[in-house]
């Protein structure tokens, strides 16, 4: 019998359940923690979706997501402060204390990625007190570099133990993503640095895919269908001293397509038998 | 009256040109240099093309491409040497001192990165003395991450320095595309140390669009079209003391499309407006 006790679902991987759903299938399925998107969150309601998962014995592995924090104009960086202030208290009300950001891309029309970048430093020293305030820590996670442009303008784990390296491990750390970062020559070297800087907050894992997919957002696989050796990148965050989730975070229109139990078994098997070893 | 001294077209930008139309179309256009791809080269006979160019007065900026050094197995790697070697031939037969490598990806089925570079940095070694005999340089080009697992395992600058290192700089160089580094939160520091170790070999340009392409092969864009800040990377490229060939390199379906007359009108253009004043 595998040990599914750090196994969590990020409810994108199962996108057309609804909150009470996504609970409903990981009770079933023997999952001990589910990581929301707010989204589904909203939909039914924050109290609600707070007290349904309390009720189910799950643990909220992670909210996401805050971020997209490169407005140019004051007006923009207003409502991005907003928005995740909002996401902090959400954060707080299920239970969790880790906020994924995706910190934002370039801003309309706009080219200079160095100055985006300083805005994404510049915002989140806004946030961090409020965040440190609640309990929350602000999860930075680099995209892979395909998404640079419009979605996240921190492409690497280094950037990412850069920009957190101003504050407190317990205000803001990173995430390992599988997908985002099994590239980068310098990930092993990184991994080990979040681990000594106390900043791994989660590990999140599916594969990379080939080709990629027409929309690339959608290239996410299920762990053994693409290209990533999850035993040496689980290797190195379980040497780094992650002991946390692991949880999976799956965009990819087939799975979207399939009978979301069937995906949560599937889930299970895969990661028991490529993951779990690991760990 | 902009000058066009340094402007190259790489011949995959007007794909369905054969090697007379490039050779034609750059004449007729004023642009002095064209990096041709192989089957171009090959289609029309190497020595008639050698001399075609020549005829026409052209420079031969580069030619596209070796690499694919990764086969795991002995006759993969012997196949792989030996077509590099071709390469090389035909570079001495051009009169190009700049063959690009795009080091290749993953084996079938196979997961360890780590591996599949060092059998990168292994038929690189076993590659540089007739590259040496021959007077070529072998130019390794660091290829976007979205291209990892298929194309090219070096995804950086920095890694395309350090696989460098062992060689003499006339021997194995680097190339600098907008396309492949433009998101590098280190691109500033490794083109300067690109330039200390005086290895940039050439400066590729084009755009990076969005969205990315349903094949993503074929994101690249006109100069002015996408994301990418050439005053910038240009500045860099310039002040590292790079004095070399511009190299307008694009893979698009709609450029493929249009008519190529019209193509080059518009790369000049653009060069003149984006790249020129800081090159």
């Amino acid at each position: 019998m595998s040990d599914y006790s750090r196994l969590a679902l990020n409810s994108a991987t199962t996108k057309k359940w609804t909150l009470p759903e996504v609970v409903d299938g990981c009770v079933r399925a023997g999952i001990p923690a589910i990581g929301p998107w707010r989204d589904i969150v909203a939909d039914h309601g924050l109290a609600e979706s707070a007290q349904l998962i309390r009720d189910a014995g799950l643990r909220v592995s992670s909210l996401c997501r805050g971020g997209f924090l490169t407005a140019a104009d004051a007006e923009g960086q207003a409502a991005a402060l907003a928005d995740n202030r909002a996401a902090i208290e959400e954060a707080v009300a299920l239970g969790t204390t880790e906020l994924f950001l995706v910190v934002g891309g370039l801003a309309p029309g706009e080219k200079d990625v160095i100055a985006a970048r300083q805005r994404v430093a510049d915002r989140l020293k806004d946030l961090v007190p409020f965040a440190v305030e609640h309990g929350v820590r602000l999860v930075l996670e680099p995209l892979h570099p395909m998404y640079a442009a419009d979605r996240a303008l921190i492409s690497t784990l280094g950037q990412s133990l850069d920009l957190a390296a101003p504050y407190d491990p317990a205000a803001v750390g990173v995430a390992v993503d599988t997908f985002h970062v099994w590239w980068d020559p310098d990930l092993k070297a990184q991994i080990e640095r979040a681990g000594r800087e106390q900043r791994i907050a989660s590990y999140q894992i599916c594969d990379f895919n080939l080709p990629i997919a027409a929309d690339a957002l959608l290239s996410r696989g299920m762990m053994g269908d693409g290209v990533i050796d999850f035993a040496t990148i689980g290797s190195w965050v379980r040497d780094a001293g992650y002991t946390g989730d692991i949880e999976v975070e799956i965009f990819n229109q087939q799975i979207w397509d399939a009978d979301g139990h069937e995906v949560l078994a599937t889930v299970k098997e895969r990661y028991a038998e490529l993951v779990l070893p690991f760990a």
